[in-house]
């Protein structure tokens, strides 16, 4: 067993990265870190606890401690919640003090020595590892990308072996997506918003990062380009999104691509039986509502393929899109001796 | 004032109507047709109304006709909010009886003599008119398009001068697209049904003709392609649409068309001030629930330029997408003087 | 293992007993009855499964059978999630045919050779089963309240060694509780329905006998009134109710009842580790997001005691209101040896 | 015309005073005052304007001032849309320098010399100014009650006649009662809180002052209870109430109470032409989203009458509830010759 802690503990993605070691077979979640104001007091005393599952006990009384290397000594690797102003400096600090992080933060994402990984498409990458601990540095930083990005690239997935041209992809994207005080009821109920901060940006150069081909100690991007339109939409979570992928194949090729799609990796414990579901005769589906829980919310399923390419994609944003993006690297990271 | 009456006024567009026609300045709303076992009761007895604005008291006292020429001899034009599958047969036989029909249904839209009408996009259409007369019939059939591709084609018509190749357009539509039982609270609550039955073929094959031209006895369709994804969204009324459109010109120049804009059409007492509005700055617009009632229901708001070129469009689908387009093409053809 | 089968098998809560009984540890479920003409087909085929967790495959291959005694004579007992109109006469036959009925349905519930039992409230109605077999039948039935009903007499359980005089009740109700096409979204989206048919009535009298005294072979009516108001919020499970109840005791004693609360049952499979969870501390809780699912789906919840003597109480409408409630009576009956 | 201002002018309360005010036929909105970085820009550049009706650009352009009688020198009366915690000093400070104050704040609601006023319910409590003015104080304060308590006093109003015991009342209240961001959508969304802070307390106690009778300079409580639960549910606008009230009379007097009831005010711009609309043959209704419009928002809407007394009551919260109850009140200060 690894020990592992995680920093930003208390918001929404802090949570679920949480519920998802409290139990896990590899890594024993000993520490979290929150704000200094909450250090020392007991995590079940300070978190307010919104997910509708049993708030784990045996977390509950672990001690809160600050946010900084010094405070997490026995841990190999912490996982990130933090907000993006805040990850850039702190996850540097406790990568040069030895701790691998694994990062759901968009802080360091397209740095050029930084990986950024969706096990299911680019595992290679970790190899970006080796160039980070090049520099003398005793820790690395792993990353997953934006949640509406590592449903597109997953979806995408299983299409790798045809030529793309470019993409372009709509989303309707949940209000978990952000955090739990980040969209209010005024403002979303009975409406969508057709913006989101920066969403648009990150699918457009993160995917082409992610799609791209390590070579010896870069990532050539991927040669197409994307283009999105991002929406936020009234619905918990599960962020679903319309997609149009120029690919010059007969349409029985592309869904017999789906239906023989397996992914690179496997004995991973947070990988589903399905990395992509296909719905190949529903005409309905994939529904956030119905859909977002498969595999344990770390399914993103894919369905209504038509001549286009245009198919819809649809997964559950702070469980396969954040922290379990997280743990799945965290994984494969173990799997690859990188710890 | 010009003796008016609608057919199937107790649904959902039906009730659009009557709120629309109650107090027109040129139709006099004085015969209301629903089901047969209705016949010869006041309306305010027989109809269950459901918006939210007062119920019209005078209109309610009219005692409802069955859906029969013979029985509405008193009115020139009618308003069909009848479902496709009677619709059919109906307005033809309305129509062969000597009555104008401006109808919201979708049976008679692609018929090649029958004009489909956005009075901003293609008014010069109503010349088939003509084409209808010629055949011997007394009196005639206008149809809208369905809602979504009205929200469309409004929101292109200041890019109708420039080039297009293909269109690509992702839709997030409300719920009272469906009429007031159409879906289920079960279904669309927290979720997102990425399916609308015969949506995507509508605006596949509607837009075409509309943006088509007029030459001689014939509408030659638009020379490009519309590709949908049509998906339904927990609003209760505005159909919110991700447009692209393969226009090569700077956007500075798009954007010039947007805030240049004016219709080819004025002097209608349905006309809003504003076809299509324009959000030049607001980074977050148009939302459903704070534009869809602009222009009393009737502009098509444009916002969240780009380059791509993509937009977001929204309108109102039962007032700008249902009845309020075939009050507006009622209008259009009085002016005209072919009634 | 008791060979069992679901009556009206592909409804909102026939769904909920093929998922709680697809792995119980002392039924096996074989036999499910549906609609003629789905007959002779797999389950698995004619269901449109509408929960969120997975479809039971096992159970999909099931072939489903006629409604009638003949067609399921290899099961001793029934669940029935009939709508009341058939169930009257359909249940009737299942106990002349020798088959232990657990219903949902409200046909039978105020018969009053017919227990109407919560476990934890009245487990000792039982008796009555008795009686039913002193008619000659060889079957019975046995039914659960309705689910407002169960919640509140659940919630007040902790409380029955008070003198009550009368009960005030306003409910704020789950759309699922009206079934999956029962409540249309334009109906309670954005809304309150102050109103649900007969929803009131039942409160009023079953709670009635529920809490009333087994003597002999009759039940008493616990000698109180219940006054209900009910509400349909937007919600999708969970009912949540603002209960008054005229206790002349001190609050303190009131709140010492629910912190020491032991249900007289113990040890079936269905039954949660806390039938009635208390909030002693948390200001606004329950919550039916966070806490329907509590003891998966049968813990009713308890909070915001306070002088009225006032409470909230919630539970899961179509787990612990309906499904389970029916499979926890059976439980109740194999293990009182009724069966 | 009267000068008047607005205090607090971009929250949701005070976007409905502008609103209201933009065109009113006694008040000239001359001065809005918002937080001092805001002074000195127009109103149309600083506020985000939320309401789904046009925005006036009339009032855009005027400059916002400072919250300070020395800058709001040309009013006669401000509206005050301040928040409690700043409203107590500041409320007192404008009546002090000579500007009489409408207030929607609770700081001063239950000072014994400041009127708490429902016009339709105690129009005479009025004659508090004249204490207030007894001071030497040259502006006065009036206040209208919390929202929730203005829906319950002003239903109950066509009651008054008869003998009340206690009024047990549980609330189901618009997301829009907590201001713009008052409630994340993670909290609300599917959901029900049982919880308002300080709601049941307000409700508890201003009504009785409300009810309550001006003896000399003094108002004495009414002589009942009220006990209330409070809960928000998922809707926009419009709160929702059952309310119990002990009245032992028989249900054909009470009914015939709210066919006759005429209110002891008239004349005033504000008023609806009904200030209780009664339901009595709809089963349903009032509904929020159907009826909060009900009177341009102004009409309190009452139905469901049934042995109990019981009944349920709806009106618009921040139009009946808030600004517009202020609104009234100034009318009534007006017609009184206060001002």
């Amino acid at each position: 067993m690894i020990n592992v802690g995680v920093l930003g503990a208390t918001g929404a993605v802090g949570q679920r990265f949480v519920e998802l070691l409290a139990d896990h077979p590899w890594f024993k979640l000993t520490t979290l870190a929150a704000s200094d104001r909450s250090a020392g007091k007991p995590y079940g005393k300070i978190v307010k606890w919104r997910l509708d599952t049993p708030f784990p006990e045996n977390i509950g009384k672990i001690k809160v401690v600050p946010t900084s290397p010094s405070a997490m000594k026995n841990v190999d690797l912490v996982f990130s919640a933090l907000p993006a102003d805040i990850a850039t400096a702190t996850e540097t600090e406790f990568a040069d003090a030895g701790i691998a992080v694994c990062s759901n933060a968009s802080s360091h994402r397209m740095e050029p020595t930084i990986p950024l990984v969706v096990p299911e498409v680019n595992p290679e990458h970790l190899g970006l590892i080796d160039v980070q601990k090049d520099t003398g540095r005793d820790g690395f930083i792993v990353t997953n990308p934006n949640c509406s990005t590592i449903m597109m690239v997953t979806a995408l997935a299983p299409l790798r072996k045809f030529k793309f041209t470019d993409i372009r992809v709509a989303t309707m994207q949940a209000i978990s997506g952000a955090g739990f005080e980040g969209v209010a009821a005024m403002a979303i109920y009975d409406n969508v918003i057709p913006y989101i901060g920066k969403e648009e940006e990150k699918m457009e150069t993160e995917a082409l990062k992610i799609m791209g081909t390590l070579k010896g100690k870069k990532v050539v991007n991927a040669p197409f380009k994307v283009s999105a339109s991002c929406h936020r939409v009234p619905v918990i979570d599960g962020h679903t999104m319309a997609v149009w992928a120029d690919i010059k194949e007969p349409l029985a090729k592309i869904r017999k691509a789906y239906m023989d799609y397996k992914p690179p990796i496997k004995g991973l414990p947070t990988q589903p039986a399905e990395s992509v579901h296909f719905f190949d005769e529903e005409p309905d589906r994939p529904q956030p509502r119905l859909d977002r829980m498969r595999g344990r919310g770390m399914t993103v399923s894919v369905g209504r393929l038509r001549e286009g390419v245009r198919f819809v994609a649809m997964g559950h944003n702070t469980i396969r899109g954040a922290a379990g993006a997280s743990v799945l690297n965290a994984e494969l990271i173990v799997k690859k001796k990188y710890l």
